[in-house]
């Protein structure tokens, strides 16, 4: 992998790097933090998926984490949230489909299949990668993020539960099987066999037995994809019905954006911590 | 005024507005963050003035000061950097001329006369529009900026000392008249007479007597705008000439960008309120 980029920030470094991910087929981009006590031994990591038509940009601009993870000692990991490049398959048309909508699966169907390897990327590639070359403890890793990627974190650590010491995701899309923007992309990517989607699906994971990890959940009251694409109610149902440990919080009048996300961050991050310094 | 946005972020409220501006004769837009102390009682405000091709919305977003603001019980006004619109004088082809490139000064040339009019739109405008319809201690504010908006803070407070508490910046563009960037715009907004500059610029200021106000500046030795365009050692030369209170902190290995922005604003915020409740 190939630093980009570098830039002093909290006494640590906010650093960006490319490399030819086998995973995805194509180069990609992600951005890591280190704090400063990442100088002088290895620290644990969190991940962060992004939402929608984000790149790895977003997060490390908008949220306000790095104040936090400097404080805490943790390193962010912050990929991409699809493949990209001119060979790689897109629907200019949409922004909710393609590159920018990666929806951390990996696709079944043609010509998906070949890039939208995400799933793979993130849980299997990637921490390879930043683990062999970057001062992380191996293996010490949670993980988190938002809307599409809070889906993404939720089944990334759902998927493989001793990988991960906790997961929290802002205003996820939960059940995304019953969500527009997941119905469209699942059926896109994996084909139109509704079963197949389940190994997916946070909620339908949960329902099917997933080993407990800590969950926490932030959901703003105001958010203006609560009723159609989010349900966090049908995520609850399912973990009370098999005792999986949930804390959902509903947070009155946030909406969806950076702002919902900036206000609790330091929160999310220092539950984190904690679960990976236990 | 009318208010087009509001966003909950740290309790309070992040809103934005619009209005005819008298000064500049076009629609305005500016940011208002609320802290909660907001809701109960009258609170100070602090003045941030954003850089070169800047809107009111890059502050807000990248900053990370909103959080800083609500523990301090601080409102944010964040004005724009240039009177905007069709009928508004521009040069499209330059970023650091005309929209985007106000310099919070009064232009004396035709045709930017017209409209360029930020340092009474920001030192008298805004304060008496916002004063009169939000819940702030009347004539109890502070300013700090970026970059130009470090050299307009500058000038603000040198300008009306009575009326600000206390002056930070971050990367300030310390002595325009002898930047590229300020010369250009000086010599397009105020004719080539180089006397009626000295009005308009920090160190010049301070030279003529300026009456003192408290002084914080941050900048980065990394920053890729230091050694030709920023000049600290001017204004630190001046200053010292006539015992004006200045700190200057050279922060080691920082850059120009909002990354060191959101390393340091908690500590000018936090300065500003003592100086602000003193």
């Amino acid at each position: 992998m190939k630093k980009i980029e570098s830039i002093k920030e909290f006494g640590g470094y906010l650093n960006r790097y490319q490399h030819e991910s086998q995973s995805c087929d194509c180069l990609m981009t992600f951005s890591v933090y280190l704090p400063p006590a990442a100088e002088t031994q290895q620290v644990p990591a969190l991940y962060w998926l992004s939402g929608l038509t984000c790149t790895d940009d977003n997060f490390r601009v908008k949220a306000g984490a790095q104040r936090y993870a400097a404080e805490l000692g943790l390193a962010l990991i912050i990929p991409d949230t699809s493949p990209r490049g001119d060979h790689v398959p897109d629907d200019p048309d949409r922004y909710d489909l393609g590159q920018g909508a990666g929806f951390y699966i990996n696709a079944t169907r043609a010509p998906w299949s070949q890039n939208y390897r995400m799933y793979d990327y993130v849980t299997r590639e990637l921490p390879e990668l930043v683990e062999a070359t970057l001062p992380l403890v191996p293996g010490l890793k949670s993980i988190s993020g938002h809307s599409m990627g809070g889906h993404g974190a939720l089944i990334c650590a759902l998927k493989n539960p001793h990988s991960y010491r906790s997961m929290s995701a802002f205003a996820p899309i939960c059940n995304p099987v019953r969500s527009p923007w997941g119905e469209n992309c699942f059926s896109t990517y994996l084909g139109e066999d509704r079963e197949a989607w389940k190994a997916w699906d946070a909620t339908c994971l949960i329902e099917a037995g997933a080993k407990p990890v800590p969950l926490l959940i932030d959901q703003g009251t105001a958010d203006e994809f609560l009723a159609e694409q989010l349900h966090p109610q049908q995520l609850q149902a399912a973990c009370a019905a098999r005792d999986f440990p949930l804390t959902l919080r509903m947070q009155d009048g946030y909406d969806h954006s950076y702002h919902f996300i900036a206000t609790f961050i330091g929160e999310h991050l220092a539950w984190h911590a904690a679960a990976l310094t236990a």
